[in-house]
């Protein structure tokens, strides 16, 4: 069968793999969606990104769902026909993390398509997956396999709101508006914020974060003085997200939050030079947000009761025999947002 | 009356001064000791720091105690004969941060001996100061003058163990063992804190941290390995301190630090140049801490119960009129710890 | 100018009264709708609750919306025509709680219609008041004088939220369908509750539960077993709101409760028995939620950004010559969930 | 070998057992010293307690320490000759809440000494145990076998300040003066605690409340109006613990509490009558404390550095051939803080 290989920078192939054992606990998943993510186009241009870096051959993909078409023996909460959505977070939860519940921290995390271990973790861009039945989560009948496929960039963005604290009646700038930025507004707004200004240097994506709710966009390329209306004496933002990965924004977050005002870094920039003296006087507090654990059931929930529409999100389904295209497109955010192959 | 003014840096002097008017709130205080802080030296060396310059002569001083020797007609809670720790805080209670229980970022602070506002605010190295009842906390019978002098550092230490959370059984790193690393550290012993590792550079300060309970010091300037022992897998520390005001100690903090720790910055430094990708994947926590409020009060009363004892930190008390060679003595981390002046 | 005067239990009436002097820094507001709140009626009823007894007689009303008629030569905020809400929470903010920003616990406090000092504060259910320009919250233009006297309401609501945490993912669970219990599913929703359910002893009020979005309601007079099922092991909310002053429902509550699950007080009843060892063994967390503050500007915005929609809830509106009709009405949960006067 | 066995209420005796099987991961430990407890007591005089029963014969005892004699082969980190302190606690590590970091709250929970499941989990009063490396927790060599059995007792105490969040600079009552209330006196201490007041009904107990640093002791039964001058405006303290298991005392507790207090609930009473509007009005948190996890090794962590002294708690070591008499002198409040067993 056939799945979508990073060779090397660049390299992008479809490879013909074996199909996997099933097991007893295992849950075979014919894969009908898998979503373009940010690190994915990270292997594909850069060969990885940080200390990461591609050390052998890998199956990209995380952002996955599809139709169970068999079971293990011991398998008792999914059945052959469902559609779900695969979780790629796969930890040991036996360190002291995972037993204090972070399992975000494990010390043996196997994430799907990831270079930070050694072997590397396969991931699901591919004709049929076996997983395990944890991580196989059953979608509403009204959910289709694309809107399944967010279930995990949807979870970061959860997991990303869960860290900011209670979001009712806030005030909330989200730096980035690509997928994080956009479904971090989206979930934002369903969290009860009391307004959401989203920023970007392009302006197409611009147009998702108003499709999903936010109050106000600014393209801080081509406007970057509209945010001086929010700095008033001090600040006026309660929280900051920041979804773009360029480290040179915190220092105007950091201008334009209140003091005491929250910090969320989720995108995974380079370097940030910051002043200290401003974390200092006006008590800023900074919280990376990294990956996701039990956000991932709360996603599913959320598509199936409609509480968040990722609908405008998906921009492009291309065939896997394309990915290359895929992963061209994907980069493009004048023309993109989201790019999921189909297999 | 004298004072100790700074004209511009290294220019300090002790000049004389007019006698306040009382009013009938007023109390007038005959101002028994003054240590001389890490900021009173940045006026004294510098001028100033980051974008606080010294733009008049400013009477120096905050960390202040005396003797009540007058007060209003409306005094109340105080009188005269009363040996008092003077709060240099004078939030306005009215701004919106005073009214939600922020007065350390109080929109119109007028702060002793700080060149933040223009004209400045004088501070309290004179022979006689007049402030108002709140400011002037009666100290217990068996507290010194000198003693007393140390409830506003003692203040700016609970403060920052407080923005850190609750300490009870955590592992904490005290980064810098100036006056506040080392109040902090017995506030994280008092506190509860099951390990308590100080580092510095030089070699004299890791004396008192260890006077006042660290369980173990580092000069990290000559054996910067001791720490390794604390990596462990992903960093053992549950919260670390920074009190250097050395943007480069960020770096190493968040690498000892474990997964979710808190870093709390209350040293203002330059710049820090911090890899975003470790406060995203290890989700640490930065937050500010700066000056403090209720924590006076606090600050008073443990040293009347001997919560907290601040003895071993005054290595020497020098008349006011030799202030220069005080502050020269207060310069020097190899000699001296805290510098009080007498007057 | 008229005003609707609670004389002693049931005796109600419209008197005539003086209009009230304006002053520099007063707002005039001539008042266009009062919603009637369980306090009221607790007056009209019993002529009080608890401790709180009527002493002398008292204008009832603080859930109230007018026009802006009049200003003082010192108001800034406010001009004449705006449609504003009122806010009948008047704190001192100088005693300590207001200096924590916990106004609501101000031990000065001068609330509308409120018999807790004395002599008693008249409150809003008159044709014209003077309030301050704090209290007098502009609204957005596409909001009615109806809606806008939801405001207060909807601050309880929103506080009473506040008060459980971030909801966003969370099993809701609020016992008591009247205006508070509703508005909080309201708020629930729009805080990100996963699933809310609401239970109360009448159909009829369930009914706008499930307008404003209630997954699910449960008539416990009839059907007390249909709760059953969110019992699991231990219990699967993980907030209760506890809305129906009815001591009795706090029990079933933390049978349904897991562990370390919040039960939020907001109804006042009277007393509960609660077995302690449940308390301990499941770690519940019960946290009363009274009043609000800074809530009442966040519900304005709510209803002027359309976040929350209080429309559905408005079951009349009467003239407040017809006010015993009106509180009659308002008595009988069946056929009524907010009224309102006309004036 | 020797256990000490509850048969029915009264009927205590010393039985004849078998050993364990060691197994390749178990460690067997002659035990030094065992606590007896109040739940202890409660199946020795009532057969239980609330609705937990004895209902066959069950070994007593979770407060146990001792010498490891022997250990599996699969043993890493506890060797022979060390003294342990042994923890009684045995979460599955497999269910919802342990996965979540909520031990105490285990689906599966084998607690020793405990009747809560049938058949019930034996205990430790016997002369030799077998438990898991993980159990086994070696102290400092400057703790004795009688300090080490307080580990137990004392993590109670951590666990229950832990839930009171941080109590440095904090104001605290505890309600109960017997071992578990005397340990948070020393626990509040040590977490910085600005004033404690402890209460009784006896006057032998507040001694000990007194030995380990308690500011103020008052006897409720002969002196109940000396807490009057805590009571304020709406109460003073800042954090109750209710340690005595008597829900009459809850009223009075949040009377003296502050608006936004904490209520602790710690020792497990019968039914307490809560007013709620009292709740409601003060806006008090309650919250259960139940037992313990993490706070095992930090108990034992204390215990080896000295930051709580157990020793002034030991009030008398009694043959476990005698230990009718041992529960009889550990019933006797007025004789008695903690007794021993020695085997």
């Amino acid at each position: 069968m056939k799945a979508v290989v990073i060779h090397a920078p660049h390299d992008l192939r479809v490879d013909e793999i074996e199909p996997q054992p099933l097991g007893a606990s295992g849950v075979r998943v014919r894969i009908g969606a898998g979503g373009i993510c940010g690190s994915d186009l990270h292997y594909y241009h850069n060969g990885g990104f940080g200390t990461v870096r591609l050390k052998q051959p890998m199956i990209l993909g995380h952002e996955i769902a599809g139709t169970v078409v068999e079971v293990g023996a011991d398998v008792r909460k999914v059945q052959v026909g469902q559609t779900v959505a695969v979780n790629p977070s796969r930890p040991c939860e036996a360190c002291d993390y995972c037993r204090r519940g972070m399992q975000n921290h494990c010390l043996d995390m196997r994430f799907y398509g990831s270079a930070m271990r050694f072997p590397h973790v396969d991931g699901g861009f591919r004709e049929q997956l076996v997983c395990t039945e944890e991580q196989a989560v059953p979608v509403a009948g009204n959910v289709s396999v694309s809107e399944a496929a967010f279930a995990e960039p949807l979870s970061v963005a959860l997991h990303a709101a869960g860290r900011a604290g209670p979001l009712l009646g806030a005030k909330v700038l989200i730096a980035g508006s690509g997928p994080i930025g956009v479904l971090i507004a989206a979930v934002a707004r369903r969290a009860g914020a009391a307004t959401i200004v989203v920023t970007d240097v392009l302006e197409a994506p611009l147009e998702f974060a108003r499709s999903v709710g936010a109050d106000e966009t600014v393209n801080v390329a081509l406007r970057p003085g509209d945010l001086d209306r929010h700095q008033g004496v001090k600040g006026t933002f309660d929280v900051v997200f920041e979804a773009s990965g360029n480290g040179a924004v915190m220092a105007d977050a950091m201008r334009l939050l209140r003091p005491r005002g929250v910090l969320v870094c989720v995108g995974q920039g380079g370097e940030a030079a910051l002043a200290i003296s401003t974390i200092v006087t006006k008590e800023i507090e900074l919280r990376g947000a990294f990956r996701f654990h039990e956000e991932f059931r709360t996603a599913v929930s959320f598509l199936g009761d409609r509480l968040i529409d990722v609908g405008p999100l998906l921009t492009a389904v291309v065939d896997a025999d394309d990915a290359r295209e895929a992963f061209e497109l994907a980069s493009d955010k004048a023309r993109s947002m989201k790019v999921q192959l189909r297999f």
